[in-house]
C-alpha cells in the first residue's frame, strides 16, 4: 500500500498538469452556451479512463443531452462492487469581473487552484480516476470490483443518468457509491457527509384585476394582489418559524439524541457564522440549533418576490398581478411528491375570495440519509482519516443532491459522501478554487477506502 | 348670453381644428423626451391667449421647467376674479403598437376625437380660452376678472407652478379657480367634483444577509427578506381593510350622512364595476360602500414588490434583501408629512430583530374638499347643468390633483373642479380620447359660469 501511497505522490505535478486540461474545456451546463464543450470534456474523460486501464469505457446517451462516461473495471464477482460518481459538467461563471483570474484559465495561488470547476467536481472527480489508476498500476488488479459513472448535466437536474440507472442497471448495479461533492465541516475537518435534504418547488401567483390600475382611482375598493401575496406568505410559516401547512411534520424523521450532542460538540462557531452574513440576529424554527436547522429540519423559503412598479420613483399603481417562488428543504423522509400537493392544497384552503391564487408546482428531489453503523459508511470514514491524518467526523449537508438519492433507492447502493471541498470554496460563485493538498490527501483517501471496503 | 352660445356653436369646425394643432405637438413631460416640444407648445398658448384679446399674456419660468403661460383681463376690481386653470403637457404615449391611430396625430371616429392630451388637458383647456374669447367678441368685456394659467409639468408633480403661486402670488389672486382635469361620474352624469384624495408615498426595505444565500446551506438558519417583508405587509392592514398604523385615522373627516344618502343614489353599478376589473369580489374597508372607500376613505396599497430572483424558472436562494413601494391615499383633514412620520415610527416599531428595515419617505400630496354649500360651488353646478341640459351631481375622486390644494391654500380660492373627461377616456393609456359634444357643451358650461359667478 505504501508503493501506492507513493506512487500518487510521485506524480502531482502530472495530476495537476491534467486537471487544468479539463478545467479549460468550458463545459457549462445551465443554458449550455458552449454545447461543444460538454462533449469535449466527454470525450477527454473517456480517453482518461482508458489510459488508466478501466475497460468498457463508453459514453451513453439519453436523446441529445450530455453523454454519461462510463466505464469499468471488474475482478470478481465475489468482490463488492464500488461505483465512483462525478459529473464533467460546471455552473455558468458569472459574473465575469469578480472573478481574479479567468474562471477557464486556472492559476495556483497559495497552494489553492482558481477556475471553475475545481472543486465542483471536476478536481474531485479525478481523484477517483488517478486512486484507482496508481492502485492498479503497483499491485496489477484492484481488492474490488470498479465502476466509473461521469455525467455531464448534475448543475441541471442529472435527468440523463437517472433516466439511465433504471434502463441501464445492470451497468451500474453497485454495494457502495463513492460520490465526492461536496465539503468539509470546516477547513480542517474531514467530514463524512451522511444525509441531505430534498427539495420541492412551487410558485404562487395572485391574479387580481385584468390590468394595473390606478391607485387613487381604485385603492380601497379592490384587492391588492401584492398584499395579498403578502399575507399568504405570513400565514405559511408561523414567526417561530414553523410551517403552517396541514400535515407538513407528519413523516419527519426527528433527530436522535446522540445527533443532537454530536452536532453540539463540532466547532461551530455561530458568532462568526452570523458576522460573515452580516444580520443582526439568526432565525430559524424554535427549539433547534442552527446546525440542526440546516441539516435535519425542513424549511420554506421564498427564492423571489415580485409583482407591480419595481423601477426608481413611484409609479402609483394596484398591480395587477404578483408572484412568490418558492422551495421547501425536505428531510428524511418526507416526500417531495406528497409535500407539493400537501403545499398545494394549503394554499388553495388560505386563497382568498377577492383574488385568484394559483400554484404551479415545481422541481422536486428527494432527502437522503445514510445509517451511520453502516460497515461501508465506517469503512469510509476510517479510509478519510488515514488520507487526511486527523479524526474525520459525521455531518449532513442542508443542500440537495437529487442523484445521490437515485443512486440508493435505484441500486440499492450505499451512498458514502467524501466531499474535500472547503466551506469557503465558492462553489457556483466567482473565484471558485481547490486545495490542492486536500485533493492530493483525497487520492490518498480513495486508495485506503479500496483497502478499506 | 344667446350670442355668445350662437357664436361658439358658430365656430366649432375652427375649434377643432386649433386643438388638433395643438395635439400635434408631443408636449410630454415625465422624462422630456422632445424638450422643444413643450416649449413650442407653450408659445402656441402664448400666441392664442393673445389673439383672444387676453392681456399680460407672458411665461413665467422656475429655472429650466417648462414654462407657465399666464395671461389676464382685468375688467374691474369691484368684480370676481377667475382663475382658469389647465396644463399642455402629456403623457408619454407607451405603448405605441396599442393606438389604433397614431397618439401625435388626432383622429376623430365617431364623435370621439383620439390622440395624446385630447381629454388630458389640451382639450380641456381649451375649453376655458374658446368660451372667454367668444363672450369678450360679442360682449366687448367679461362679467369677471379672468387670469389664466397653464402650466407644462402636471404630470410630473406641478413643482414649477407651485413655486410661483407663492412668487408671484398677485399675478394669480383669485376668488374662485375653474379647473377641467377631472371625469363625469358617467358618461351621461355631468358632475362638480368637490373632494380629492392626498398621498404620502414610502419605500421600505428589508435588508437580510449581505448576499444572495444557498437556500440549502443556509435555509432555516437566516431571516430571508422576502418574507419578512411580507409579514410587515400583512401586519400594516387588516383583513378587514383597516390600517394598522397607530394615529392613521385620527384627523379623517367622517363621511356626512347626507354625502352617504347622495353618493348612494348616484347610478353606480357595482356588478358592473367588477366585472370591468375581472375579479372574483370586490374587497376593501369594513363598513364603507365602493364609492365611499374611493372617494372618502385613506387606503394604504403596495404599488410593487420585488426581492431575489424573478426571471422564469428556479433559483434557490435566500434573497439578501427585499422591497416595497407603497402609497397611501389620504382623505381631508389628513396632513401627509404627519402621516409619513407615523408610518415610519411603526413599521420601525414593527421591525424584527433578525433584519435591518429601513423606510424612505416619498412625494406628498394634500387631499382637497370644498365646501359643497359655498355660493361659487353653486355657481359651478349651475352653470354645468345649464350647459349639459341634464342635473348635475355632486362627486368626489379618489386621485389626487397637487395643485388643486396649492390653489386652494396659497390664494384662498374656491377650487371648482368641473372636468367634462368621460370615465373611459383612457387619459394617461392608449386611445385617450375627448368626447367632442361634451368639449362644445363644457364651452358653454364656461360662458354660462361667467354669468352665474
Amino acid at each position: 500500500m505504501d508503493r501506492v501511497i507513493q506512487k500518487l505522490r510521485d506524480n502531482h505535478d502530472r495530476y495537476l498538469e491534467e486537471m487544468i486540461e479539463l478545467l479549460r474545456i468550458p463545459s457549462i451546463s445551465p443554458g449550455k452556451p458552449h454545447p461543444e464543450a460538454l462533449e469535449q470534456a466527454a470525450d477527454w474523460l473517456e480517453a482518461r479512463l482508458r489510459r488508466a486501464g478501466i475497460e468498457d469505457v463508453e459514453k451513453l446517451r439519453v436523446g441529445d443531452r450530455s453523454p454519461v462516461v462510463c466505464g469499468r473495471k471488474h475482478v470478481s464477482d465475489d468482490l463488492p462492487s464500488v461505483l465512483f460518481y462525478g459529473h464533467y459538467d460546471v455552473m455558468p461563471p458569472d459574473p465575469l469581473e469578480q472573478w481574479q483570474s479567468p474562471p477557464f484559465e486556472p492559476e495556483l495561488r497559495d497552494g489553492e487552484l482558481y477556475g471553475r470547476g475545481t472543486a465542483d467536481d471536476k478536481g474531485q472527480l479525478l481523484m477517483h480516476l488517478n486512486a484507482v489508476e496508481a492502485y492498479l498500476e503497483i499491485k496489477g488488479t484492484l481488492p474490488v470490483n470498479a465502476i466509473f459513472v461521469f455525467e455531464g448535466e448534475e448543475e441541471e437536474g442529472s435527468g440523463a443518468l437517472d433516466e439511465l440507472l433504471d434502463t441501464h442497471k445492470d451497468r451500474f448495479a453497485a454495494d457502495v457509491a463513492i460520490i465526492c461533492d461536496s465539503p468539509f465541516f470546516d477547513r480542517d475537518c474531514p467530514s463524512v457527509c451522511y444525509g441531505l435534504r430534498g427539495i420541492a418547488a412551487a410558485e404562487v401567483r395572485v391574479q387580481g384585476p385584468n390590468s394595473d390600475l390606478h391607485s387613487g382611482n381604485f385603492g380601497g375598493a379592490v384587492a391588492n394582489p401584492a398584499e395579498f401575496l403578502a399575507r399568504l406568505i405570513n400565514d405559511l410559516k408561523g414567526r417561530d418559524g414553523r410551517i403552517g401547512i396541514d400535515g407538513f411534520y407528519d413523516d419527519v424523521l426527528e433527530l436522535t439524541e446522540a445527533e443532537r450532542e454530536a452536532y453540539a460538540a463540532l466547532p461551530f462557531d455561530e458568532d462568526s457564522f452570523r458576522n460573515d452574513l452580516d444580520v443582526p440576529a439568526l432565525y430559524g424554527e424554535d427549539g433547534f440549533t442552527t446546525l440542526e436547522r440546516i441539516w435535519a429540519r425542513p424549511t420554506l423559503e421564498v427564492n423571489g418576490i415580485g409583482g407591480g412598479f419595481q423601477d426608481a420613483g413611484s409609479k402609483t399603481i394596484i398591480p395587477s398581478s404578483a408572484f412568490a417562488k418558492l422551495t421547501m428543504r425536505l428531510v428524511p423522509n418526507q416526500d417531495p411528491l406528497k409535500i407539493l400537493d400537501l403545499f398545494e392544497e394549503q394554499v388553495n384552503s388560505m386563497a382568498p375570495p377577492e383574488v385568484v391564487v394559483t400554484v404551479e408546482k415545481g422541481h422536486i428531489g428527494y432527502p437522503f440519509i445514510a445509517p451511520i453503523d453502516n460497515l461501508h459508511v465506517e469503512a469510509g470514514k476510517r479510509a478519510m482519516e488515514k488520507g487526511f491524518g486527523s479524526e474525520a467526523y459525521f455531518i449532513r449537508d442542508g443542500a440537495s443532491i437529487p442523484i445521490v438519492t437515485s443512486i440508493q433507492k435505484k441500486l440499492g447502493a450505499t451512498c458514502l459522501l467524501l466531499g474535500i471541498d472547503v466551506p469557503d470554496g465558492k462553489i457556483h460563485a466567482p473565484n471558485e478554487k481547490l486545495v490542492i493538498d486536500n485533493f492530493h490527501k483525497g487520492m490518498e483517501m480513495i486508495a485506503y477506502l479500496l483497502e478499506e471496503l
